[in-house]
């Protein structure tokens, strides 16, 4: 086991009516103006927005709002955002919605406070030292940024879309989670943060430190939690249960808790980072195409990890035949995705002929010559996972 | 799902040579001035006060020193600490040790900012608002007090063991955990914490509260790597990932991190803390014998979530005859503990002839009428867990 620092000082207020604490919170945390922050116009015709805002004024909360922030978010709302804020000389950010929400609200956080292009933090120019506080009202349990101190952004010119993490300038000091709130998820928006949130866990899991133990027992139990409950909330929207074990394995699985003191990979995300940068896919959709060819790729050039997924969180019976139990867990995973509404293939995902040359070539541009640490894979390799992906 | 708050603000520093990073720590969190706290001679042998006191001394931070604490800690030295702590105006308290030291800190790190006696915490007369801030270097996981806002101490007078829980003022701000630290622990007291945080998971996991698929597979997780990583510390003491898993085993056994949404239990805990203060038995190996005979009970009050046990942490095949497949699950748990070391009976506790009448009295005059959750437990039912242990 690597030596690792485990840091989540989120507090995760979780279950029924729990948005009507907001401006209790936001007041909790200091927080005397608040820039919220929201998608589309859901969260409105919900109520939400209403009850949220309620919250605030009775707390003694002021506010402004930003809305219209879009899925794979981009970086002329944060522009937007971070002079709103200014002018409005907002303490505190509110994102209301999902990942893209909160990523577009951390990304303002921190471009309010610093004098230069907020783009130079991600482009690894700046590193981020400083960021207002933020809050988060929960609605899309899929990308964790409830409780990371990650934020993906896309640059609309030049379709870059990447990414920043720093834990203790953005991790939210609240994160209010009420599951009703996903009841109105469209079911494939469902299954798209369903997938996001088991990619993250197989991010931390697929690795070849040695002696985590507790590290892979607490990965698989929480990916077979998922496999358990997915297809429950797929059935039912409402099934309150359900929802409330999907929307806190989205957290766990981002927030530190999965994976403690194993290197990480991360290869599957970057691959897919390039494919929703070009095309405009769902993140989740697009892993749920990217995994599997990731795994079967595996199979052939480092099997152990993969073989252990098949036997503990795919429950296939254990053989010497190592690459044999790996592809039946690749296969009964597959089934899963497929079983809940996800493609597994691009031309599955609407990408009929997808320019694997241009994904490739994006791909080693913004992440070097190699990516990934399960084993480290080379242009050779990246094309070859992007081929299966296109069986 | 039950509503729940996770907040687990301490920062967990975990790995090889951490504890040269406690002086910078204690700056990072605003101290000045530290009282280390700590135990028996051991840490003084092994040179690790040394290294911490030129840790703090590199970064510039004062401190003085309060050793002696004993296991199941006593007021009197709670009260002496806080005597210390004032007369040197101490502004951060720094226990270096396991749970019995991190208790006794915690109940200082209160009492010096409060006027009454610090007892009326423990006896629920008031709820402690404020503490000053306390840093651990943990050498005996067990207690998981790093992680927590626990505390119990012993009032010598009247022999009572009391315990309070206000995670927003005892929570540490950071815990320093090095596995290597644990490597002279002897056999004894490393079985010992390995069953205290296995009942910390168990208290939490046996819950009549519906719909936790996903705190369920985690408290099962953590604790089949318990199970797979003991046995390798019992064999080899500085086998260094074995330590870690089970290290951090400790740490989320009792952060929070395992159980979320579900009513504890508690009961077992309860009736060992009356056990530890008549008979001052090792709390570990009292949970050793008092937790398969609550176990026993509960196979014939209330059977489903024992037979669950038994199933998946226990790998007991499963079958209609519930109470056969409970049982046997509390073998395995039975045979695990005596593998390891620890008793199961008073009598292999060192307890020739228990006084049940008294254990009993005490218990229900201390917890109330009624002990318990996963079921309510009258004196009837005590007394017949205590017998139980007994056999």
């Amino acid at each position: 086991m690597n030596n690792f620092t485990f840091y989540s000082p989120t507090e995760f207020v979780f279950g029924k009516d729990t948005e009507l604490q907001t401006g209790e919170l936001v007041r909790k945390y200091n927080g005397h103006k608040a820039l919220i922050v929201y998608g589309g116009g859901s969260v409105v015709r919900s109520g939400l927005l209403d009850r949220v805002k309620t919250s605030l004024k009775n707390a003694g909360v002021e506010f402004v709002e930003l809305g219209g922030v879009q899925p794979n978010p981009t970086d002329p709302k944060v522009y937007e955002g971070i002079d709103l804020g200014r002018s409005e000389k907002v303490d505190f950010l509110l994102p209301v919605g999902g990942g893209s929400v909160i990523d577009t609200a951390k990304a303002i956080a921190a471009g309010i406070l610093y004098d230069g292009d907020f783009w130079d933090f991600y482009v690894g120019k700046v590193v981020i030292k400083k960021a207002l506080r933020l809050g988060v009202v929960l609605t899309i349990p899929a990308a964790g940024s409830e409780g990371s101190g990650n934020s993906v952004i896309t640059k609309v010119d030049g379709l870059k879309k990447l990414s920043v993490r720093t834990p203790e300038a953005l991790r939210p000091a609240f994160a209010v989670m009420n599951p009703e709130l996903t009841y109105t998820l469209p079911a494939w928006q469902t299954a798209s943060g369903v997938t996001d949130m088991m990619a993250h866990i197989m991010e931390r899991y697929f690795s070849n430190t040695q002696g985590v133990e507790i590290a892979d027992r607490m990965c698989e139990g929480v990916l077979k939690s998922i496999i358990t409950e997915a297809p429950k909330v797929i059935a039912d929207p409402k099934d309150y249960n359900a929802r409330a074990n999907i929307m806190w394995a989205g957290t766990v699985a981002h927030n530190g808790t999965c994976g403690v003191g194993c290197v990480e990979d991360w290869a599957s995300h970057f691959m897919e980072h390039e494919v929703s940068a070009v095309y405009d896919v769902t993140h989740g959709a697009g892993l749920a195409v990217i995994f599997p060819a990731w795994l079967t790729y595996m199979a052939d050039h480092n099997v152990h990890k993969v073989a252990q997924f098949a036997e503990r969180v795919w429950d296939v019976p254990a053989s010497d035949d190592k690459k044999a139990v790996a592809l039946e867990g690749i296969a009964r995973f597959k089934k899963f995705l497929k079983a809940i509404g996800m493609p597994v293939t691009f031309k599955e995902l609407g990408i009929e002929n997808p320019d694997i040359d241009l994904l490739v070539k994006k791909l080693h541009e913004n992440k070097g010559e190699l990516v990934g640490n399960y084993v480290q894979l080379d242009k050779k390799a990246t094309r070859e996972i992007y081929e299966l992906a296109n069986r």
